[in-house]
């Protein structure tokens, strides 16, 4: 038996529900900023892992954790001044009103946290998502992600924005999904609780909204009573540029944002930004005490995170390398049977065409299979499984893009 | 302003939520091995603090933690070896039938991910659980949670088992109120799904189980189709001794157990341990993934608090420590208005009194913050908020545990 063989083999003890990537898994060791190596040396690209936003291994981000890990790892009970300068500093980033941070350990604890709050501060429980979407694998969550199962009776979907629509009409449609989904939960007897959104609408497929396009939404949303809870835990943290977050970049003004994955760029930390006025009826119903959540160890690596972001100056960085990817992907791919190229900053998702050998979904599998053995790793996701996702570390380069673009060429060729 | 209260005001940040130990919050800055420094380089002994079971800034933790950082931090969806080294390890503490483990990053996650697996595979959503129970923060566990909140329609809860009665009877009492919880369940249409227990029912008021006392009660649960799922998220690694488990010490064979914040010493590591067969109807119904549970250096985390525990002998001194508190708490502290001396192993309760001048919640309250005054570090619990809750790290001391008793001889005199 080879050594990956063994290794699937041994891995039965995690039981039947996990899944591994590749025809081939692929069996890493080691990293370094974009790359990851193997365990026979061979190096490989990474344009899909959105959590080492900072690049493999950040050696600053390795060196907080490690002095704040040999110096002190307690908890909220007591006091810290390493949570209060990463709440004081993250909510730098944030409209003025969204002026609370409240702490935790994975998106999934966060979302389902800001569904808690929203609970709390609306009195209502309807919630209302995306037609494919997954926000977790909380209890609560995976009833209200419909890419992980069908839905429960308190929840809606809506289609999310596509990009070749007319702006107006679509905005308009938005506006009349969201307003018919809460009037349907009232005529169930289910009061309406939240608008829950990911802004890039990455299992719908990767459909970047355009700016204004969820006005209609959001007022439907508040029209019912009900919050806006925006989903950032994969789009947050300058995945998409400059704007930081992707409710600036389509325009929202959120009542309660989400965040994780990159957060700690490995560590386990993700968390709520909110405003006072939702915290205050949550507060009077309990007390949140979450162990790990925002212990100076967690902080002193979120902190090092946004030093990263600024010192490097990523957010900008991605801007560029946004533009450069969308040119290198028009003038390379569009003639390879790519039906829509769509994305933003460091966040792309390619539609494959059918061809008359092989169906999309085929053909995406064989896609991110044939660039994997090439040594670049991406995977493909949307309801039809038939989009390559596409984001990498923000740490990469134009020389990395033409990797990942000829990569992408060969494979689509043949 | 002081800095203390510099920091208070700035803690609004955080929100209404969050709460702070003591009547002066306390301000740790470093830590080492038992002992935590505030701010003014004064010292603390730590005889609360139940995550860092292998010593605060334990160096080997440390030491694994930053390598593996520096090296690679991906997720289960690609191979690797030491999550499969770290599984086979720990599942070697576990019955055989326990055959499977899932990695998650919190124990509220692990309870949760418990409750979707036995849900799954009982097709029932009714779940048993103790009066003053407390088992995460996920909206799920919230709901079943009675020490946070009224807990929902789905959910039964029945007495603790008490120290100080006849055995035959109690076993009797508890396999009786949980056959008539899974029987009023039923009567409601809802299908019986679990018995959730912690073995020291710790938010009840710390009771140590006798060896057996559960077994009408399991006998019960399995009768009502439903399963057992321990909770070893306080309990396990060895804080009662060297059984390792809560569940061995009671003598209960567990469908699922759960645990976490010792795990990974300060990590967020979580997991739960169960049955192949358990997860099939799970697996069927959909993937499971966790961004970061499971990942390299959580696993590498893991197995270094397991080597910590071994190479130390921690287990077999945590028998040792227990009977030596024991026997010092029984020698000093029972002419001193103390109800009950209750724990096993490093969990300890002491049950406090009432005087002529002070309520029983009072009094424990002002020991408290009395010791703490004195630079010892514990709390209180139960719901009348009367039991001091005493759990060090492991590798707590006879020369510490004779500070902490004279502590507590001083503030319970007064």
């Amino acid at each position: 038996m080879d050594r990956i063989s063994e290794l699937v083999e041994r891995r039965k003890i995690l039981g039947p529900a996990y899944r591994l990537f590749y025809n081939e898994p692929f069996y890493p060791v080691r990293s370094e900023d974009v790359w990851l190596f193997d365990d026979q040396g061979r190096r490989f690209l990474d344009a899909y892992n959105n959590v080492p936003i900072v690049g493999h291994g950040n050696p600053n981000v390795v060196k907080a954790l490690s002095e704040q890990a040999a110096t002190l790892c307690t908890h909220t009970r007591y006091l810290h001044h390493l949570i209060l300068d990463y709440a004081e500093q993250l909510l730098s980033y944030f409209p003025s009103d969204l002026d609370r941070l409240m702490l935790t350990c994975t998106g999934s604890e966060a979302n389902d946290l800001a569904i808690r709050i929203a609970q709390a501060a609306t009195n209502g429980q309807g919630i209302v998502v995306t037609r494919n979407a997954y926000h977790g694998v909380s209890h609560l969550l995976a009833q209200l992600s419909p890419s992980l199962a069908p839905v429960s009776n308190f929840v809606r979907v809506i289609d999310p924005p596509k990009t070749d629509s007319n702006f107006e009409l679509e905005k308009e449609r938005l506006g009349r999904e969201v307003r018919n989904a809460f009037a349907d939960l009232m005529a169930h007897n289910i009061q309406p609780c939240a608008l829950l959104l990911d802004t890039i609408f990455a299992s719908d497929g990767i459909y970047p909204a355009m700016k204004g396009v969820l006005d209609d939404a959001v007022t439907a949303t508040h029209a019912a009573g009900a919050l806006v809870i925006i989903d950032e835990v994969q789009t947050g943290f300058a995945r998409l540029g400059s704007d930081w977050w992707g409710f600036k970049s389509v325009g929202v003004e959120p009542d309660i944002v989400t965040m994780g994955k990159p957060m700690g760029n490995g560590y386990p930390i993700a968390g709520v930004v909110t405003k006072d006025e939702l915290l205050q009826v949550f507060a009077e119903k309990g007390r949140y005490f979450n162990t790990f959540g925002g212990n100076p160890v967690a902080v002193a690596v979120g902190m090092a995170v946004l030093n990263e972001l600024e010192s490097q100056h990523l957010p900008q960085h991605v801007d560029d390398m946004g533009s450069y990817l969308e040119n290198a992907f028009k003038e390379q791919l569009s003639s390879l049977g790519i039906v829509e190229i769509r994305g933003k900053g460091l966040y792309w998702g390619l539609e494959i065409a059918a061809t008359s050998e092989e169906t999309a979904d085929v053909r995406a599998r064989r896609v991110v299979n044939r660039v994997r053995d090439a040594g670049v790793l991406l995977n493909y996701c949307g309801p039809e499984s038939n989009v390559l996702k596409i984001r990498p570390p923000l740490t990469f380069q134009a020389e990395h893009a033409d990797l990942l673009v000829s990569a992408l060429v060969e494979a689509l060729s043949h």
